[in-house]
């Protein structure tokens, strides 16, 4: 136990840790490659059994270290995280599941989060960030809301494909939040009401400058810590 | 008149006048789902008599909080905003009209901001930062107005559809800050005369610099706060 | 002269001033919409005569304030300009252009920077901030520059009309900045040459950077004064 | 020796190097104007070779300031630069290669980052701000890998030509971040799934994000300097 939890803590663990893990993304993009596959697909095969070899001695390593008292290793949410995705392949109904067993050999990318401090410092930012930002983020919504009622109300009959109920129109206001297309759309708009102008360049103007607050904020309060 | 004073101040109140707010606006949502019209529009329909009875109760609250003095009810623009929305579908002529109920139901979802104290924040904000910046809202104007004119002095005759009349050309040029479609536009002007590469170019630089800089001045004034 | 001094002081003086553009720029725009013209042709021309004369009496005015040392009033660019819009519909030359004669009635909308000294203040701070900036102008520059010779090299066979000659990929490549169309961009280059994703993307994250920071620097040396 | 030691200190000394450089840029320019090259090809070619010779000269002055210490005009990695683009074109190989004689002779205007030194500051400061984003930069490339092998999952089949392979897909994920046709690629893939709603949507939100972190951080860090 208390050699393992002197593994744990040297430097060139958790860098062996981020090896497997760059080992393994190029090994399931490779993957993606039909000529790799033909030419060398077993031995892609190979180096994905040894990083999962690798993942599972991480875990038995870790789970080493609190021997001591097992329960402090299931305090950790990220020990349960790298167990669930150790075992979860292993489960039935899972097994036969090509799809699931892909997001989960995806999911393993998502453990280099646990290995930098750096990145969690960032998940703690984010997360500390969006209480402060929860009114804006509400103020958002209605103006979403608001403009997707109105918009089903003006072209609901017109444009089914884009306003036809108020999910559709949230995500096609979603949507115009890129600006692409926004002239089409505000002519496609002037044929049913002339309305259309002020309904378009209001949500423009709004939209613009809650999201530019949003994200300004956000990122204010990132760096100030 | 004490105790409906003691209700208003209670934080359970806001927060179901809240509830209610969200239940309506959920069902005015599903109003949109013809599917879900078919399937439970009379219960729709009772949700929506529940939420409007909601509201009146609270509006009756309030008023029953300033019955010592009824004139301090009707100070606070958000209460002639509540009753407003309140009375103003038994109107004849509002009562006919499908389009002005639907708005005025749509409306309920604007009491939101008076129920939560940071949202007023934000308003308050907005309205604050927005002499300080009344210089360049000017300045945008003019450029504007300035480039509208050029815009229809050039290509006012072979594009009428977008330089036809000054109001016509702002709207344009407006919709041209979102950069989308500029390449195409910019051929189609040089179609007419070279003079539209500098008109173009000149427009794009000048409103970006000074679209960046309202942005920014806004929400650094309203941060400030 | 001491009573136009008094005059030109005085606060209505300005708003006058500011009055009589305002009526001027409606007209001038009212001048567009072909009904209007036919129903109040002659009106329209009546308004534009009378802010004529306010412009004229204006200078009269600001002029007389000098009379004590008439080349004080010359030395004021402001003045001179006032003169120039004046005067130059009177030379023959340009009473006859009436694309010339149309450019000056718009160039005394320009005014209103004369009459606002917030107005004023912003040109100042624009020109002030330019030389600070002048090294990321000039690194702009050269990307634009560097970018287009290759561009001409990699692609000015194939697409003469985008990157014929250097001045036009300049363009071409100023206008990508507006990243529209680049999807269909790159699509088209990589039929020459799959080196076309390399020169696009590190286009791109360049031209970022380097916009971002103009932009930002501006606006902060600008807002810091 | 150490009369070309002064030279070199002298303040026309740089500004000569930047007048060449210019004159240079401008004749490359003009050697993309074919009707130019018909009317002026030779003049262009003398302008061509003057430069060369004032290139060389400017070496040759500053390997004299070195003369003491030779080994010196070779520490400095600008030196070896100015060699190179001097001496390469002589070598065989190089020399019968018009694209590589192209690409050196444009490689003569990155010498005006040596020539500023405010140019030197940017670079430095670009450099420096780097390694703080550098925690920033591997969550965007975990972004983008996730999301393409996801995208690989969703829509390899049904859009090789967008996400038939890992490398596609990043790239297509990276041109996505311009908002570009944001609309048609979300509709084309939900006919595939109604998953792709959520899929994009969710990208567009962690990309706006990081790419705003990104930015505003590379900004911030390299203003404080
Ligand atoms: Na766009
Ligand atoms: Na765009």
């Amino acid at each position: 136990a208390a050699r393992c939890a002197r593994v744990v803590e040297a430097s060139w663990f958790n860098a062996a840790g981020f090896a497997v893990i760059v080992v393994n993304a190029v090994a399931l993009g490779l993957e993606t490659y039909d000529p790799v596959v033909r030419a060398a697909g077993s031995g892609l095969r190979v180096v994905e059994y040894l990083c999962v070899t690798g993942f599972i001695l991480e875990v038995l390593v870790r789970f080493g270290s609190h021997l001591a008292a097992p329960v402090g290793f299931f305090r950790d949410l990220w020990n349960l995280f790298d167990l669930a995705i150790v075992v979860a392949p292993l489960l039935p109904g899972v097994r036969e599941n090509v799809t699931l067993l892909r997001l989960l050999r995806l999911a393993r990318i998502v453990r280099t989060f646990r290995l930098f401090p750096s990145l969690r410092v960032i998940l703690v930012g984010i997360r500390r960030s969006l209480p402060g930002l929860a009114s804006f983020l509400l103020v958002t919504v209605l103006l979403l809301y608001g403009y997707a009622m109105l918009g089903w109300m003006m072209f609901g009959h017109t444009y089914p494909g884009r306003y036809g109920t108020v999910g559709q129109a949230m995500l096609t206001l979603f949507l115009l939040l890129s600006l692409d297309g926004i002239t089409d759309t505000l002519q496609a708009g002037r044929e049913v009401t002339e309305w259309a102008v002020l309904y378009y360049v209001s949500y423009m103007v709004s939209a613009c400058y809650l999201l530019t607050n949003l994200l300004v904020g956000v990122v204010l309060t990132a760096l100030q810590e």
